[in-house]
């Protein structure tokens, strides 16, 4: 079944290298802010590039709602009882969307840490959000989450005054899992550090 | 695969009541605050019963060491690229532990809000525990581990006033998940509300 849908990743990174489009994966946590992120990401983003997402959820187009208010093309993808994305759901969402050449397709993977890691969408890069509630050993207890990571953000630091989690550990354990990989802290309610996501992005446009 | 899981949890399921042990399954996210549970249960209940605790994580022992801290005896399972508990790890769990006739088990599943679901591990209860940082939808989005719950618990209610959380709407979506199950709200980190879950626990014992 991995073997299959690694072929299938194969073929969507090719279509998306042809069209010069570029496909982030967002993996996190339930409730880890990947829909706020992407809220504030398209408006601000809007003028220097095209975004469209494709949204991943067990059931209800909640999600793709909240992005079209934005203004964006959106796709839900419904996994029922799947606890992930695969490459064949991403190309199907592809065929929809259509996006155009030389833009950015932003996947917002069902919120899991353990399954997204393991499929291959053919996605360019794999950002996974965790927020300051989740607790900072995350990335000891799902090493291959973080270990799949092109880039890690550190989400909801406005909440650092309320809860009890120590950023110090928690980049320890990403940098343990994943040496070398890039965090970024921020805030996607607030905005707070959010200029370092968009370099990043901007960074790897087409 | 399902079935002879569902075989193995039959046969737990007689394992533990031939011992009068009541055995409970909580599941959540990802850093949802089970541990932190666990953490003040063990010590306020210690008086009227005798709990051990299983411990499930993708990786790490860190779990377990948090609870043999407060003075239970606790068991950690490793599911490596797994995403949750199965009835053959609740029985070697079991095994290990050897719980004395007439007390408590909580199991602590992998932090994961789709796989656990799917899986009946022989135990008498599921407990589904949210916190209030998640956001309100979650029963939506995942139904399938909203459906599965004798009991919902809304955590980290301490947070409420620093976050945006609709919790008529969370308290909609689970009873629309889950007509007439029984939602408590509580901070694990304070203790507010703590009281209900320990009439739940108390109502249930052997």
């Amino acid at each position: 079944m991995l073997a299959r849908n690694d072929g299938l990743a194969e073929l969507n990174r090719k279509w998306l290298a042809d069209r010069g489009i570029l496909a982030v994966n967002l993996m996190s946590s339930p409730g880890a802010g990947k829909t706020t992120l992407l809220e504030r990401t398209i408006p601000e983003l809007g003028a220097e590039m095209r975004v469209s997402v494709v949204e991943g959820d067990q059931e209800t187009v909640l999600d793709a709602d909240r992005i079209r208010a934005t203004g964006a093309p959106a796709v839900q993808i419904n996994t029922g009882s799947g606890c992930h994305l695969d490459a064949q759901m991403l190309a199907g969402g592809l065929k929809t969307l259509n996006p155009p050449d030389n833009s950015v397709v932003l996947i917002e993977n069902v919120g899991n840490l353990v399954c997204p890691a393991l499929f291959d969408l053919g996605e360019q890069a794999r950002v996974v959000i965790t927020s300051v509630t989740e607790g900072a050993e995350k990335p000891r207890k799902y090493p291959q989450m973080f270990r799949a990571a092109d880039l890690v953000l550190l989400n909801k630091t406005d909440l650092l005054p309320y809860v009890d989690f120590d950023v110090d550990a928690f980049l320890d354990g990403a940098r343990r899992a994943n040496p070398g990989v890039e965090v970024l802290q921020l805030s996607a309610t607030t905005g707070d550090g959010i200029d370092g996501w968009y370099g990043w992005l901007r960074a790897r446009l087409p």
